[in-house]
């Protein structure tokens, strides 16, 4: 269901172990078929790319940045600081292997990082580890101007509607005790 | 001891993973013999659904609703927003298998979605994951109308009391230390 | 409008501070035309008082205790232990006259100390300084047993509705601009 | 400088308290000559009207809805619930004449009611108040569609380019002693 | 070492789960020898106690209460109301089996809870689960009486002094390279 | 009533700005005819002086050391490292005089700070600014050693009674609105 | 008392509204007679200039970089990313002249923005709004290479200690009571 | 590589456990060949040794002292306070074998205990948990004496930088899909 060749979304992140959360903005825009580039672009570690990524960004017609990142998490505003393209941000709490957080702070900190900036200079951010969320977010901007995309999205809450209608039905036949036992064992 | 035929209370809940805490209410509305229908109502993925649940939870004489969602946690306000019925919002926290917190928040940005409703249109709260006290509220609502709800009610704190004071000679007589032992291996 | 002559709802504040605050729940039941009783309680400095009010209220035939407190705020917790009646717990901010917050942590701490009631003694709270929100959510408990309350809850909501659907036409005429020169000079 | 005649964008608020903040987003907007309609919709005072503005925003042709709303902030989440357009959340924090907070939480509670959307049901935030950004935000989205408002976002970028630049030349050679003694009477 | 018959500290905790964290106040009692009284007094559940219990601890000649509580933590408090013995409060914690915090709140409910009793009404707080803490603090508090308590807590301390020295002098000739080598492995 | 020559308790704080704060230990110690000696101690600015501190304090026999301290509050915890006498910290939140909080963090900061002391080095905190509690904490440590400060308390606790039943009863005689009404204007 | 001429501590500030806080950073490095360039670099509205700002630094000779910023606050993180140098960040939060705070979170979020840098890329930050602190480090860094300097802040260490000795025996001799009505009227 | 025998930098920590965490930033000064000497100073079990280690510090030409520590966290506040050596604090939150927080409030309480020392008494601090950070930074300060170092410090960054690029071509090429496959399985 590839309808687009040239990628139209960027999606980008401060660090490769980010790459498991922001998977789920990849998947999404898969399943839609909107072509995307994935890149890793510290902010920190790699402040340079900064300019010249925008640049690319704009220069190759990507009509919304994907930007992920945990801790400080300067990514998407420094991006968006370099390019009027429209930045979603995905603050990003990383757990490691043994089910320790690794950041300290649950997210707040990378929450707060991204939306708190300064008049004039926009960021928007969706939830924390809210990937999914982001793609989606960036299909609604390319609906304005593709109805193939809107027609995907409508049919797209359609289909959550019908799920959770055909589990309310199995909730309100068995009864909570019933659907329970079943549902978690 | 089914004293009532006809569901007295919805139990509705923003998604089928919180029904494992949302369960806490049924049990103690099962164990009061008191009928509840149960039901999935997704603010986001049903939201025209809101207003008919409500007409439909009125119509049937339903007395209390008790809704419980996690993260935003729109759900109990805007079911008061389309009823007078009373409502007991259930801030819900859920741990995935991994023991990680599925909201990074926890369970703080769901309380506070349900308690900061705008003056004029009150949503009422337990603590987080507290379902089962979202239910003997309702049973203590439902007691207004019937002394035997009400008798049922006492009797259930007269236990909490004795089995507290049982537990309480137990460890007076023992010591914290043969106490900790015993209980805790 | 009185439409009852015996109190059916207590109003009791941890202090003659919270009057000002708690007044919002007396001034809708005013409105409604429910008698209610209001008094101080406090759980620190008048403890045995507790359980002899539960008893008065009980006896009374009360149908829903409202309870104010800020800081430590065990008012409401510790009502509810002595009886079955609903409680609704009305967590108080206090600024004093210079417009300090009096309590050092924004009513966060009243609110939690109120909601996190252990399983099985349930307390239910409205936002923080809502006791507007308590007063309706008592109404709606006296709506199960009153269908001249639950008529008027409907026309107070109905009223609502209309005036800010008469705001909103205001505001689309004019514009943001205009209407907030008009609304704040 | 009006480009355009129809309306692009619409702005909402949950009260006409939020008129205040809003107003920034409205400001940007009127600067670049993009149209927008302001109306007061309250998740929780005209609940049945969300649904109506959704299909009121599709059917005209709106590109962005720019959504403010303070407490427990449902409005941005809900209409974003009814429609596959892209939502822009502002949390709102007022302050009464006393300079008190009207909200207890700082704006926490409206960042997180709006940022922690389910999966599945994007809405992006801004900052608390942050409603310039916000209309930025618009129209850095419509600029996908128009080269004259990029260009007109670049020029803006580059006006707050100079105006540090300037300022920055100022503070470097005064220092900062004279420069705050300047600056601040 | 025995030193005292009657117990002098009476250690009360509001469920049978706080046991293992109390544990750690009736070791330090054990080994300094200083008889306690253990009970279980549930604020909640057997409020009635709670005067009753205040009673049995002023003739019974008890110097110190430690209180031990979780959630919303009103036992402490409570006591403390009823009587003029000096009250610790200790804040609890408890994560259950599958190592999940069963409080959602990391124990600031709790700490808020205990340390934020209105002005005339004192209760102090150690740390959260720092019931050793407790358990020291009212050594200090009988050491105003008791010259060998006093004598016991400064070599208690002595001992942590020589053991800390110990410890940084393996540190400082082994390197931290080698130190955490043979601590951790 | 001056019951007692020689200081029984130590008053320090870290700053001369605390002073006002900390006369609330004072005034409470004041009425109750207990001598106090008031310093300033400042952990970060006389850090030597802990140590004479705590000597003075134990050779002078006082018997409990209050200490109040904002921001990084090390003073409770360092006094408290030098000396095995009871210390009883108070977190001090200074509002400057435009009323802005001079520390970031609502007291919060300071309460942890004095709290979170590691295993076996306890100091005990009361809330935040509530020095008065401070001092009535002091006077039930001293009350195991006389009996006269004991009855002191009590009907200190019994005045705290009667002038809440007071009030109460004005409160329930007038209700809400007039009480209001006469109260706060 | 000017000792060097060649600014080695280079002040940088995010906007020109900070500079009232970053003043104290200015003072204290002017009474120790170094010399410092001040100038505003903004994250977000002049991203380009902090390469060529850190270039600038190295080129000539700068030994500390002082980088002041509020709200979502990237500038100190930023410029380190740019340099090796040393880099001090200061938390801002700025009161506007209604007493309203401009950020909504107190300064953590600018806090966190500045210390939650990733593993690899160090800034270092002193207390929100602490400029002085700054200052103070910068000369702490200095003095590694001037035993002047070093010498200046042991006095300046020194007078402190002496200006605490003598308000303390002011307190001592007058007790609180005296001191608090001297100091604050 | 070892450039350097005597040590110019103090590690140390408030207890053995913080050892692990701690090591992080000897690892980095191995690397870098710079030597350290690594000490357990406990401000609460130790305290006296506080001012004997600042002066063996300075006496020992230390350059820079890394002090890390947990829970109420004094170490690095006092040790600033015996000496004008620059300290970088570490706060630290300690994992227990179940992988549960040992610290309740998640390194908040350290955070805040090391940035809010008093003005006139600076500490920095790194982040939670960030040992490396501070090790880096101390070396960014002996690089202002040594080109050595921070020709070594420009290699460091450039590595760093390269090692991203690659991973971000890795990325760029097989797309997020095939990359997290890879990566995490």
């Amino acid at each position: 269901m590839n309808i687009m060749k040239k990628p139209l979304i960027g999606i980008i992140m401060g660090s490769s172990s980010d790459s498991r959360i922001m998977h789920g903005a990849a998947e999404i825009l898969d399943e839609f078929g909107v072509p995307h580039e994935d890149q890793i672009i510290s902010a920190h570690r790699t402040p340079t790319r900064l300019e010249e990524y925008a640049k690319h960004a704009e220069k190759n017609g990507f009509k919304v940045i994907i930007a992920g990142a945990g801790g400080a998490a300067h990514l998407p505003g420094m991006i968006a600081s370099h390019t009027v393209l429209p930045v979603i941000g995905v603050p990003i709490l990383v757990y490691n292997d043994k089910q320790q957080k690794k950041s300290a702070f649950g997210g707040l900190d990378s929450l707060l990082s991204i939306s708190e900036m300064p008049s004039g200079s926009p960021v928007v951010t969706v939830g924390v580890n809210k990937a999914i969320n982001a793609g989606i977010y960036a299909l609604k901007i390319l609906a304005n101007e593709s109805s193939n995309i809107r027609k995907m999205l409508k049919s797209h809450k359609e289909k959550q509607h019908k799920s959770v209608l055909k589990e309310s039905q199995d909730l309100k036949r068995m009864g909570l005790k019933k659907f329970v036992k079943k549902k978690f064992k």
